[in-house]
């Protein structure tokens, strides 16, 4: 292990030979840390709150927390996390492989997020949030979840694989977005939306398929956009794609 | 008093004999601390800006400040304050009594708050706001100031009792949102709105009153919302919401 | 020079006799810190990312960064730049003199920054965004620069000369914000706009000249604002603005 001097370590926590923990960090009790990964200065990573159940916080292998994050005991992270600085991750938060949470962003626990997830800088996921694969939100997005706030009733938002949120939208409680849906920029976004399409506006209205947005280069549809955005997903991955692409297509 | 050894304390602050401090927290000279406060780790209390006219910062008994947060001296804050992660306070906010700050919220300071004022993560409050008693406030929404920007011109928003501000919205300098208002996410409010009604927008049109809303699960009105929500009020508190329900739907 | 106890500063690093650097502060290998600067407590300065093609962290003479900001190297500021709380710079931020970056505020790299820039809290530039000089940015601004995301294509927003863009404004990918131009709050904003114009909406429209917004105290009008207000300008700037404001009015 390559501790600072500086970091405060529980003797508790589990944590791999390798991992590097940067200054001022510190690493409560209930943490378990893959090999390979690093956290950066200034994190606070098992913080309790009494809601985890005693569960621990487990970071897989390979994973980046950058500076001045702060994550609760009783989530789950698959290997290849990455974080940019002073993110924020409450209590049973169930995330994938190779999830990425932008700078600011705020996880609000008691979500489940799927593999190859993106979250763009300030993003707020909302408890009971359902994300699926390979999504991506963008800046300033919220997914809320009280349909008359304030209540005890919590109904999170669904977004559906390879979908895209665009910068400072709102989806509703409960509203569903479906498969390779683009969520326009500035949107409010409820009830289900058809896969593959464009919604924009608030409130949301539906704008025609994703397959008519076409690459400014003139080079094609922009969407799917996996057929020609693959920037940090492995080879096996995007071999993959192939079959779902055409499956989105139908 | 429990101060973590890594803690930078004054000894010039005036703090209660069983307030815990974390890791890492600087408390200037210019602090009072009440019983039963917990400061938690990376936090700096009583930063100074020339602006204050030498007053202190006060928080009172049993209040909890998560970690990363940063306050200025000049500010006084009710027993019961509870904040979240990187809350930012600047100098001459007065709040009563059990305020909760969310995560990543900005009060800028020169502001009235009254008690059991909730907001949650990553509200912006502008300087000269004034907001009532049990006031609800959402993520991302910010109270500005500012008529013609920029300029000298400051003419806060008020926010009155009960009121209810949901996610995203923006409230326009100088904007009164009735008590009991209910305003939908994604919204901009200018002027003053009528009490117990639903505005939803950019910009902000009355929709209907409040009373109309109804719980998603079929168990009658959501507003007033007091009449079905109370968690973390205390029992004296709800009682006096009896009268005051009534008031309201009058 | 003047560095807390707990500090932890390269000796690689070019700083000024008579910089003040406060508790808990990191200062890596590559950073050039001018003299009279401040950086308070919790900041770390000089990460390293591997895209800054080893080139330093430049801050000008008499800067003061907030606690908790995160500056990456392979950025340069002019003198004068003042930050508020968890600000984060990433690397190839090229900046001019007195630059403001409000509590918050996220510059994610790769810009240009002209001089007497002024980001309020909370506003997110993205990457190739251009802005001029004397631009006003207020909170929950994003400037944005994917036409259709997730894509390799990066279209920067252009932010002319004394251009105000409020409170949660989105500008979209490649649009050219004129000269003197007010976005109005909650807007989204794409294409070119004419000079000297409000443009107000989502998606924005052309309002009016920016002419006929008058001061709310009756003195006359409000734009162009460097006629009434010049907080903070140094004498020889405003000296300057008159014959600009001419040139702005024809």
């Amino acid at each position: 292990m390559n501790i600072h001097p500086t970091a405060i370590v529980s003797t508790k926590a589990n944590i791999a030979d390798d991992v590097v923990i940067g200054p001022y960090s510190i690493i409560h009790d209930n943490v378990v840390l893959g090999a390979g990964t690093e956290i950066q200065s200034y994190c606070e990573l098992g913080i309790s709150n009494g809601m985890s159940d005693g569960e621990p916080l487990e970071i897989g292998e390979g994973s980046l927390i950058r500076s001045h994050s702060a994550f609760y005991e009783g989530s789950v992270f698959g290997d290849g996390l990455v974080t940019g600085h002073r993110v924020t991750v409450r209590e049973k938060t169930l995330a994938g492989k190779n999830l990425q949470i932008g700078t600011l962003s705020d996880i609000q626990g008691h979500c489940e997020i799927g593999d190859y997830v993106r979250f763009h800088s300030n993003v707020h996921i909302g408890q009971k949030s359902k994300i699926g694969n390979f999504v991506w939100i963008f800046p300033y997005v919220v997914l809320t979840n009280d349909p008359h706030p304030p209540s005890e009733t919590l109904i999170g938002a669904t977004i559906r694989d390879f979908a895209v949120i665009a910068t400072m939208s709102v989806v509703l409680p409960g509203a569903e977005i479906g498969q390779g849906c683009l969520i326009g920029a500035h949107s409010s976004v409820k009830g289900t939306t058809d896969p593959d399409t464009v919604y924009a506006g608030s409130p949301a209205k539906k704008i025609c398929p994703t397959s008519r947005i076409k690459l400014t280069d003139g080079s094609g549809a922009a969407y799917p956009w996996q057929e020609h955005f693959n920037r940090g997903y492995p080879e096996e991955v995007i071999k993959k794609w192939g079959g779902e692409i055409c499956n989105l297509g139908e």
